[in-house]
This record gives structure tokens, C-alpha cells and sequence, in this order.
């Protein structure tokens, strides 16, 4: 294994991994290393084009913390986390679809009750959600939990107002003995996926916007049924067509119906214009 | 661009370049996303796949500070940059063949002069470099620098003793108007590279070994002629045929001949055994 060549170095490098005994990891490896040589065989990466591709995965994890995670965003933007969501959920008939997780899912947000406001006090549009969670056989699912997670009004999630602010448009809910779900919170709007690092900087530089269609987030899970991660989006959001990580399903877009102040869903008083979406969830068994 | 599908996704990414004014940009962006979607679908990479490859890349960028460079250690690991070495410099001949650069490197050495050595009070056996830079037309190079470095006797980088170690076994030497340069070091020896990181578990689960054959590193430079960045290897050494970076060529390999304590070059009397290494390098105008 001396004097490798641009011919015989890719070889050399597989052959090392002759001693894995992880088979699967083994596939992983030999598919990456064969991959990520040809990519740099076809644009002939220059040192200083290398160089500049070291800097930007050391900046990429260096802007990650407890609160923001740099490389899921760039696995997003480069169109990887929809690929890898497409392989592992194909969703049979019945199923809601899924989409992308993204980088602000924060566990252990507080259990409410059914028809709780999850965003108590964030500024945004009052929205009232409601609707039932479903198995593709049309049985209602009793004790779904909806973990849910948003934007404020402003296309800010809470973990962006820094290391210490408080939870906010953040909660769990649980269907009840015939599978429904209601809960109050604030009209998600759209919003620039954070441009302050190195995948900003990347963005920029491939002409694309940064911003998201407005988009509620949940994870709805159930024993027994494969657990589905999604989003439901705001119907004639200017970026649907454009989402910049990709996630947008027609089948996730739903009506945000405008009501003017009145007595809203469950007695609410509205002293303001609220809306209601109605959205109904299908679980694939496991 | 809604209801992407694994079939239509990739296209729909590579789209979004439209807007990229940087030709070479949109180029080497366009390969990557090609190369790094028919990775995941290759392997079918799993959700939990797809997580421990962020939290791999994350830890990565997160292992490097001013003194240490896991990325560079991931990309020699991998072959990638002893295949961007090999791309990039063709070497015509006559001109000493190059090597990768390693995670070692740090600017700003002391430059010492003829025959100093540049490794005074490091552990090891005292080596004796000496030879001459030439043109690949055989013309000796007058004010040529070697930038050196290596490890010490116990196979370690000053920046591996803590972030505030000394500079050691560092420095740079200029050839004289003949083209001829001397100098003492220690004897390099084998070693690992840095395994107290992510890159150091993935050698690990791929059933390799982490060492390098005994080398001492140079740039050598002069106006005019292609930089040129390479080792010179210890002739015997048992990782030769192995090397964990796939660096060795057996032009750079040279014997380091023992010699018994007494008057040894340029004066210097030798109390302990000592070596010799005669090796002249060779640099391509540019």
C-alpha cells in the first residue's frame, strides 16, 4: 500500500475496511468513501477549494449547542433529511404523510389538557386546532399524544431568543376515548431558517432564499403505530413552492379559516380575529 | 415543488442553483449533492443512521480548536486528501513527490540558521538532515525555505502536550547559494493518530489501525517553483505498508544510517548514538 495513485487510492482505502465486523456500518462506509472520492475526482477539488470544505464542517459544528444544530439545518437545505424521510416512510394508504423533522424539536414539553392554549401569552393570531387521529383501517386512536412545536408570531422559536428563554408554543396533547384532539395556539407565519452561520453563508451563495412556508410541527405517536413526524402548513403561504428544506406535501396544507371576535371554539371569548384549522391524522400500524 | 418524491427530490435540489453566480461554486455544489443523495440512496440510510451521522459530524467540528484538527484527520483518514494531493500536484519529473499536509502544521515557526538544530532539548535520537533543493532541471536553489516538523522521540506534536505547549521541534532552515541545507532534529518515530476523538472511534469500528510510519515533515518553497509539501519516511519502519493516512511513497522513504557517539557532523560532539538522513528534493517552476 505505497505510492497510491489517483487510480489505485480509492481501492487502497475500501480495502481497510476489510476487518469491520459491523456489516452494516461496513455497506456505509464503502458506499461514503466511494461516493465522496468520485465527488472530488469529477470537480477536481483544488487544495484551496479542500481547505475551504474543512473550514466550513469545523464552522458548521462549531455553531451547533444544546439549542441549535447547525447540521441538521445543512442536511435540510441540501435536500438530505426529505431523501432520508422519503426512503424510511413510505406511507401506505390512510397514513398521513411525514416531513422533516428540522433542527428546533426540544423533548419534554408539558402536557396540557385537551383544548389548552400550548402558547399562552406568545404574541400571533389565536388558532384554534382541532380534528381526530386515525389508523389507516379508520379506528379512532384513544391516548395519541400530539407533541407540538411552532414559531411565535414573529418566525421565532423560542430556543432562538437565547440560551436561557423560557419554553414557549411548545406542548403535548392527547386524544381523547374517541381519538380527537383540540388545542389552542398561535398561527404559525413564515420565517428565515437561521442565516447568522455557515449554512446562511451557503444559501447566500447558491441564490437561494432562506425562508419557510408558516407551518405548525407535531409528532404524533401511539403504541402499536409507527410514529409520524409533520407538519401541518398554512394554506396560500407565499413560500409552499419554495419551502428551502423541501418539506412541503399538498396533503399537509390545510385551511386557516378567519373569524372576527365572538365567542370562539370552547366557549373562548375572542376579543380579537382568531382562526381554526380543522386536521385529521392517519397512524400506519407497526 | 411540493410532493417530492425519492425520485424527484434530487433534481429539484440541484434546481435551486439556478441563482448561483459563482460558476465554480455551482459546480462543485451541484457534484456534492449529486454524490451525497446517491450515498443515501445507496445504503437506504436509516432515521437512526441519518441522526448518528449528524451527531458524528457535529462532534467532529466540535473536537477542533487552534490546536487540533479533526476534520483534516477525518479527510486523511479517508483518502480524501491524499486523493486531492494527487489531483493537484502531478508532479513532472525530477520533482520530489508530495505528501499529505496532516493536522500538525503550524505557521510561524522560528527560522534557524545552516546546521542549528531545531529541536534542542526534545527527547529522541539527534538526526542529521542534509542535502540540496534543485529546479527540475538540476539547478541548485539558493534561498530556498524548509519549513519543518515533527514529532518527538515518544511519537508526539508539541500541540498534542496541552493547548499551551511550546513550540518544539519546529523550525525553519534556508538552503545556501549552493542550494544545500543542514540541519539537526530527532529521529521521527511511529505513531497513532489522535484516537481520543470521533475520528479515532469510527478507526476503530472500521477494524484499522491508527498508526503512521515515522516521518519528518517539510514545505519546501522558493520563488518561483510550486510549493512543495511532503516527509521524508524512516526506511524500516513497520507501518510503512499500512499507513492510516495512505501517505507513503517509496521516493520519500530514506535510510536513517546509526552511527556510534563521537565527532559526528558539522563538529558537533555526539555523547549518545546518533543518525544521519541525506535527501535532496526537487521542486517544478511554476
Amino acid at each position: 500500500m505505497r505510492n497510491l495513485s489517483e487510480a489505485t487510492l480509492t481501492d487502497a482505502v475500501l480495502a481497510k475496511l476489510a476487518g469491520a465486523t459491523d456489516a452494516r456500518f461496513k455497506q456505509i462506509m464503502m458506499s461514503l468513501i466511494k461516493h465522496l472520492h468520485a465527488f472530488v475526482r469529477e470537480v477536481e477539488l483544488t487544495d484551496e477549494e479542500w481547505l475551504t470544505g474543512i473550514e466550513f464542517l469545523t464552522a458548521t459544528g462549531q455553531k451547533c449547542d444544546q439549542k441549535r444544530q447547525e447540521y441538521i439545518l445543512l442536511s435540510d437545505t441540501l435536500g438530505v433529511s426529505m431523501l432520508v424521510e422519503a426512503i424510511n416512510h413510505r406511507k401506505p394508504s390512510g397514513a398521513t404523510q411525514s416531513t422533516v423533522l428540522g433542527p428546533f424539536y426540544v423533548p419534554g414539553a408539558p402536557e396540557k389538557p385537551l383544548g389548552a392554549d400550548i402558547a399562552e401569552g406568545v404574541e400571533g393570531d389565536p388558532t384554534y386546532f382541532s380534528g381526530c387521529v386515525r389508523a389507516t383501517d379508520g379506528k379512532p386512536i384513544a391516548g395519541a399524544t400530539l407533541d407540538l412545536w411552532s414559531t411565535d408570531g414573529q418566525g421565532c422559536y423560542d430556543v432562538q431568543r437565547g440560551a436561557d428563554a423560557p419554553m414557549r408554543a411548545r406542548g403535548k396533547i392527547r386524544t381523547d376515548a374517541n381519538g380527537c384532539y383540540s388545542f389552542w395556539t398561535i398561527k404559525p407565519v413564515s420565517y428565515p431558517v437561521p442565516t447568522d452561520g455557515p449554512v446562511g453563508r451557503m444559501l447566500l451563495k447558491m441564490g437561494r432564499h432562506p425562508y419557510r412556508p408558516a407551518h405548525t410541527h407535531m409528532i404524533v405517536s401511539a403504541p402499536g403505530y409507527e410514529t409520524l413526524t409533520t407538519h401541518v402548513f398554512v394554506e396560500g403561504d407565499r413560500y409552499l413552492d419554495s419551502d428551502a428544506v423541501f418539506g412541503v406535501k399538498n396533503s399537509l396544507v390545510a385551511p386557516f379559516v378567519r373569524h372576527e371576535p365572538g365567542v370562539g371554539p370552547n366557549g373562548r371569548q375572542m376579543e380579537r380575529p382568531y382562526y381554526t384549522v380543522v386536521y385529521d391524522f392517519g397512524l400506519n400500524p407497526v
